[in-house]
């Protein structure tokens, strides 16, 4: 079993609610959504990511005999529940916005229609598998932003939450457009670029520097990268110098230097004359270590002369915002909408789709959050994506999801662009979802 | 394949230096320590959690055939790494804090003694998977010390980052003392007992809040919990002392309710004093939505009526603190120290130990890490965990381990215990230690 197939990746609750439903005949048709009710601190925008995981999962989606075992076992959960989960699959329907896109606050990402139980079971796991990718997206797209035109590769799988969150975040922040990262498993999965040099213990294992990189550059002449802050980066370089025409001698070349502590900007441009004055022009400076998107901005406004960036921990775990403020909730349930009023919980009830508006040079213009059917200007954000439990499209290629973010990053407005200052974006509620959600209140205030 | 077993689960650089390590005859015996260089701020202390996931991968470490082909047909590695690696199992030596122990920064929490080119293949997962669960212990037991005596359960599965952060960190916060958790899953596979009520979507599912109460009640009427908050806790409150004489006449309990959101402190004595007037003593109110160890701190001083808490989202993510500032470093090669010198990543050579010093009243009173050998008072930290591949001890059951982190948390001293000021804790180098690194720094000077 891959754990995160389990349909047991879940909250107790939802199984209790089941059993509840199941009791009480309601296995009439909902429709939930996903939205993000609160944009996190700082952010101007989210990315959509992880549908391919989603539509994957609600694939599979089965209980395990020795998963109904263990239920059995408990002794919670009477013989029609166990009958019913055990012929359990995914037989709703999904609408989403295709990963890559670029949305806001109250905006449905992905809605499920199905029998109540059912699409009530699958919230928990379902948040769990949006969620982080679009963290993730999001906090890579903000990197792009910072350093335009520059190499970004994810060094973060070490201090990622599991196995899981690594991978989904080298996945997550290829979408949004890094060149790679360090994860090998990610290109056995899905084909992402890897990046890889070498760690300061391979130096501290030899004797001295020179003949650690001499080494190594024997061993893997392909696409060169020498680590040189073990000890000194500017001493470094100069041994880098000596080294290089030795090696070319035998046609290795280094193709960059990195470094990964210190002041990066003076370091930075300290090695950078020393390869210059040596005759390495071609010898890329490539750095990491602590970066986020905020630092990263920092050094490329400094100028310094850096071709590339390894983003790690602050990357894969969204250090500075690890949370989206992200819902699965019921809109409808058998034909009428529904809504939460908790204090700062209020949710819009229905089914609704998102409208976005262009400007004449591409720049997104305004969205209108409305129901389905109440046709608004532009063009429109959730498309079919399963039908009755079966995909009904091609899944997209990362290739073509690649494109998708990119194009969503370059129509961004500039207000939006500023990484160290978030922006606002129109996002208007249509007519149609305004008088269905006072309907829906009138209708709870009749029988609170 | 569970995705978390893969030795693939590494960075690209760790198989570029084994090809160089095996390419160079560098196989000789490396010790490699596992630490925290500095507490995140705010925090006081640590917990050790995820050596049972940790001995459980290296107990199973080996390339499957699919990954061996890949490995091949990426034409990165040649064929006596390949060969090297259809036959690597882990054959080294591990010695570790136990789970539930309490430590701080600079403290080897686990040495890994094996090959170098194994040992540094290890890293990256096995950075991976101890940062996280002792991320989410120290958590944990920051909530432990905010809510003396009350019942916190795990809320978190779904705002966690991914499949395996969710069912890490049940465990994790259970280790460091919680009752329980809302996964499903953390029961099946480790007998966490876990909890779980009703969500919003069930009461707005019916027409009204008490059909829904009485609905669910008979359908799930073991350690029944109401959700009271999806309109008006208080109102809500006065429908369940309306309803619990009418299902008390058919031996149905209602245990608790449940308030998810609003200013918790002014509703809970709201709720309280409806369910007192209203002969609900006995019905306890349980409280979640947004809590973390501060606002749960505050909650308890101002004295609101609440017997239990679930922490969710703050708790998996360790919010404030998404991050450990942990390495796994290498300290000897060949028997011979080695130390980073790089600015701020210092390390101090060699394989060490920590003695921990107790004062007459049982509180920690001061740790020193020195050489392994070089004894100093106190109880040492690290034992063996696994000789040549194989466990060297039985593997403690969470019960244990619980139990050692109730220990470590009674026996922090006063100002370690205070979640919203951080307080200090002596941790001395030992002498034997510090001669070692004077010694290897002379002699990266002799060859620098």
């Amino acid at each position: 079993m891959n754990i995160g197939d389990s349909p047991l990746l879940t909250d107790l609750y939802q199984l209790n609610m089941m059993q509840a439903y199941l009791a009480n005949g309601l296995s009439g048709t909902a429709a939930f959504e996903l939205f993000v009710r609160r944009l996190p601190p700082g952010r101007s925008f989210m990315m959509a990511a992880g549908l391919e995981q989603v539509v994957a999962w609600l694939e599979g989606f089965r209980f395990a005999p020795d998963e109904l075992a263990y239920l059995e076992r408990t002794g919670r959960f009477d013989a029609k529940m166990l009958d019913y989960l055990a012929d359990l699959r995914f037989t709703g329907d999904v609408d989403a916005m295709p990963e890559g896109t670029v949305f806001f606050p109250n905006e449905p990402i992905l809605r499920v229609v199905a029998p109540l139980p059912l699409a009530q079971l699958l919230e928990s796991r379902l948040i769990n598998l949006m969620q982080f990718q679009s963290l993730i997206a999001t906090k890579a797209a903000r990197v792009m932003l910072a350093a335009p035109g520059k190499v970004l590769v994810d060094f973060g799988f070490r201090r990622a939450h599991g196995a899981e969150a690594g991978l989904m975040a080298a996945r997550a922040s290829y979408v949004a457009g890094f060149a790679g990262t360090a994860t090998v498993l990610a290109e056995m999965l899905w084909g992402i670029p890897i990046y890889g040099t070498m760690a300061h213990s391979y130096v501290q294992a030899h004797e001295d520097e020179i003949a650690a990189f001499e080494s190594f550059a024997r061993a893997r002449p392909d696409n060169l990268t020498l680590l040189i802050d073990t000890y000194d980066p500017v001493a470094a370089a100069k041994k880098v110098v000596a080294l290089a025409p030795k090696l070319a001698r035998d046609g290795i070349t280094i193709q960059s230097v990195r470094i990964d502590s210190g002041d990066l900007v003076a370091l930075s441009r300290g090695v950078r004359q020393v390869l210059d004055e040596g005759g390495c022009r071609d010898v890329k400076v490539f750095v990491s270590g602590g970066l986020d998107e905020e630092s990263i901005a920092a050094i490329v406004k400094a100028g310094a002369p850096i071709a590339g960036y390894g983003v790690g921990t602050a990357l894969t775990t969204s250090q500075d915002q690890p949370v989206l403020d992200i819902v699965y909730k019921l809109q409808e349930y058998d034909g009428v909408g529904r809504r939460k009023r908790s204090a700062d919980k209020q949710t819009f009830p229905g089914r609704k789709q998102v409208w976005r508006r262009h400007a004449a040079d591409g720049t997104l213009a305004g969205d209108v959050i409305s129901l389905v059917g109440d046709r608004q200007e532009g063009e429109t954000l959730l498309a079919p994506v399963m039908r009755d439990g079966v995909g009904v499209r091609h899944d997209p290629s990362l290739a073509e999801i690649r494109a998708r973010a990119a194009a969503g990053l370059a129509a961004l407005p500039a207000a939006l662009r500023d990484v160290s200052t978030p922006g606002a974006y129109p996002v208007a509620i249509g007519e149609a979802l305004t008088a269905l959600t006072a309907e829906v209140d009138r209708r709870i205030a009749a029988h609170g």
